[in-house]
């Protein structure tokens, strides 16, 4: 099958409800932009070996990508509109992979509302794919990295460390809840919406809790106070750190969490539930306190 | 040197000059679309031994990939706003080949007046690169692939064929002017922007003249008859093909032309210079006539 077939047989349903995609029959796409509003745009890859590993469920790896792309758009606040996909895939290309990555896209779409608009199909040794995501924001109401101030409340949602604890069992093997986090993050999209004009800064956590916070310390221009016994685990994860306690350090310098990480004014609550893990306080960088404590962290977090 | 310090030393300065790129400081970019516009976004990847050979300069690399982007806004008839990239490149990423692949984008950035927004950077076993282009389009006036009618006149912009025997010429280490167009095609961004309020469709030649011609044909429901004789050729490809004659399908068979094919209403005339090539009929499909007869064509054009 070739390319023009794979695509209008995989990929063309995708885009057939997004009337910009032009049905991915021309050259490009064209978007209209509502008045009032900008467009958030973001762009993650992925490759075999480094962010899935071989034989991974192909409908599990483009979901993957997808979601890492949606977590960026939630941190900005923004509602999914439409995606970019580049496929390199070894030559001759598996019709069955594709089918099955379609899928997973089609899946996800429908829970994320949002369409495929364009994309390539190449062959490349080694498989690599790569999404540019684009999504809505009212003018000026994107959440920035920026913003935090001296007496903000940190927060994250959902629990953290799970997907870097999962990464472990699933290269043994194992199948669980950890190792479901780790395949496939829950982007916290809703709550990015709902964070736009209460947030003072906001990021997903997607390099390790505390690399991410850094970011926002250093963009912000402030410091970060983070308390250990303050950060919410699954109960799978508690388990597996209570009969390997080396793990602990996953927590907060494991990746791939895709939670929200975000500060509010002191007086404000979340509008959602979310866990406070800290405060941000005058000054530079962040410091990882237990009970009241500094205590030393080896390695920040996770650096591509 | 890690992702992040790639990222500050190489890539943000190709993005300094675009305010929505936040400086590739945050989650996201933020686009600002001027009221009475449309985006235009085009996506092609690239990878190693497929669409490059190992060895090549990163710098025309980079080119090659931002051209053949910039060629999909230029059929479109949009002006080039900015883009995101996606580097795969084998562990450990070595600096020289993005500092020398940030050059090549640097060059062309100033030539077609674009500016790099967002990116990714991440290893993989074979080297991947994948562009997503914006551009911008007053409301309505894109060019498309449909909107042919018969009577038509069908136009190209520059010569064909230089690419395909170039990279014949390539292979065997030599360096000419047809290797250059092969390495560095020249996207008609202007005589895109021209065409706008003129041409009935357009269409980059990407594929082959032949392949790319049966795209319009089938979008605006149209047959067209392209005169062989007519066909606009380099001294370079005329001399090339005088010596060895079984190179002549490559002119419209051969790929990664990136000239435009565009047609016009009858007693149009084109706004830049460019080659009358043939005419729009009723019917369906794309002939090629030698001398006003048909002549049979084996292979239609590079299907990736």
């Amino acid at each position: 099958m070739n390319e023009f077939a794979l695509i209008r047989k995989y990929f063309a349903p995708l885009a057939e409800a997004f009337p910009g995609s032009l049905n991915l029959s021309d050259d490009a796409a064209i978007l209209d932009i509502p008045e009032g509003s900008q467009l958030v745009i973001t762009k993650d890859a992925i490759s075999e070996k480094v962010h899935f590993l071989p034989g991974t469920d192909p409908a599990l790896i483009a979901k993957k990508l997808l979601r890492t792309n949606l977590s960026d758009l939630a941190s900005m606040g923004a509602t999914p509109l439409c995606y970019f996909l580049a496929v390199a895939l070894p030559k001759p290309i598996s019709e069955d992979f594709i089918a099955r990555f379609a899928e997973g896209l089609a899946e996800d779409q429908k829970q994320f509302s949002i369409h495929l608009a364009g994309g390539d199909t190449i062959t490349s040794a080694t498989p690599v794919f790569s999404l540019t995501a684009h999504g809505l924001i009212p003018k000026g109401k994107a959440l920035r990295r920026s913003g935090a101030k001296a007496g903000d409340g940190i927060y994250v949602t959902g629990t953290l460390g799970d997907a870097a604890l999962g990464l472990l069992d699933a290269r043994e093997g194992k199948k669980n809840a950890l190792t479901e986090r780790y395949h496939l993050p829950q982007p916290r999209v809703n709550q990015g919406v709902e964070l736009r004009n209460v947030a003072s800064s906001c990021i997903d956590i997607s390099d390790g809790l505390l690399q991410d916070a850094g970011h926002v310390a250093k963009a912000s221009n402030v410091a970060m106070d983070i308390h250990l016994e303050q950060l919410p685990l699954s109960q799978e994860a508690r388990e597996k750190i209570a009969a390997q306690p080396e793990l602990l350090p996953l927590i907060y310098s494991g990746g791939d969490d895709y939670e929200l990480l975000f500060t509010l004014p002191e007086d404000a609550t979340p509008p959602f539930p979310a866990t406070l893990i800290g405060r941000v306080g005058k000054g530079e960088g962040v410091r990882l306190l237990e009970h009241g404590k500094e205590i030393p962290v080896q390695r920040l977090g996770y650096s591509h």
